[in-house]
């Protein structure tokens, strides 16, 4: 950020009065430019055949990451919900119409200033579709999810914790709510 | 926003190729500037007396709604996670060192494009004190928390959940996690 969004001028990087971090202020009009983190939400659309669980994936046609998979997920925009965002979402990157189900995941990444959710989703249909930003969508089975070419540590750990759940639901246990904090830098 | 952030032009309104949503741009350089939710985090501080439960609650002494009184909570930081959002917001209001616990709520509030996260949390001592955006902080009972002078619904219904968690613990089970969607216009 260089310039005041409000008025124009030139911005500087100063800590203002009764705070302990450097701001964004405008030198001519005094606005104080704040950067908070970003919600990025998604869900884990699930399928069950004859008792054998399908989870879909995307596989991105956009950077960062272009051609790696990921469960369908973006920025959640203002004036909506996170359950709403985590709809749109799952409908914009696979075409995807789903019952939406609780909330699964809950990743920091603080190296990045953004915060991810999952919301665990059952898929209505088989009508899904790649959207503008997906190269393909397509229903793995856990054995055949691709390990190695999952586009971000958030997409994988929350499908490690959905399986691992899912072996404990079949134990007759429920679903859990998982947090994590990712503070490796990775290709994200 | 009335100005390009990166080039000090003035930006419009248009919907960019591949969105579907109006976003400012600029006519100059081009720069897309989105704008997202912001996330405020706080924390349920508890302090148990002979079984007798107290939470930790601060009278604003900012707008809005200065003279109420709330939970400890603001605006998540770049490059911190939630965790450390809800203690560095829990010793900056109230002056009160925890030991943070589990997330505890999730609450939407799309009207004003923000979504709040409350964690519970064990007050380690009694060494509180006002911070420079609370007129007072102050101990309550469930019988005592002036429930007609708190600041936001946000706080008002995760006390709800509190406490109403707290007589199923007592009864054996578990604190759980809980989400809602408040949609109403309230003062806040």
């Amino acid at each position: 950020m260089n310039f005041c969004s409000d008025c124009g001028r030139p911005v500087t990087q100063v800590v203002p009065p009764d705070d302990n971090r450097l701001r964004h202020v405008c030198g001519h009009c005094g606005s104080i430019h704040y950067q908070n983190p970003k919600m990025v939400i998604g869900t884990v659309p699930v399928w069950d055949l004859d008792g054998d669980t399908q989870v879909l994936l995307c596989r991105r046609a956009i950077e960062p990451r272009r051609g790696y998979w990921t469960l369908p997920a973006g920025f959640m925009e203002n004036a909506e919900t996170t359950g709403e965002a985590a709809e749109r979402e799952t409908m914009e990157e696979a075409g995807a119409r789903i019952e939406l189900q609780e909330l699964f995941t809950l990743l920091n990444v603080p190296h990045v200033h953004q915060v991810h959710l999952f919301y665990r989703a059952r898929l209505l249909d088989l009508n899904f579709e790649a959207g503008t930003e997906s190269l393909e969508v397509k229903l793995f089975a856990e054995r055949d999810i691709p390990w190695h070419d999952i586009a971000f540590a958030t997409v994988s750990k929350t499908l490690d914790f959905f399986f691992s759940d899912l072996a404990a639901h079949r134990a007759g246990q429920s679903f859990g709510f998982h947090t994590l904090d990712i503070r490796k830098r990775m290709q994200e």
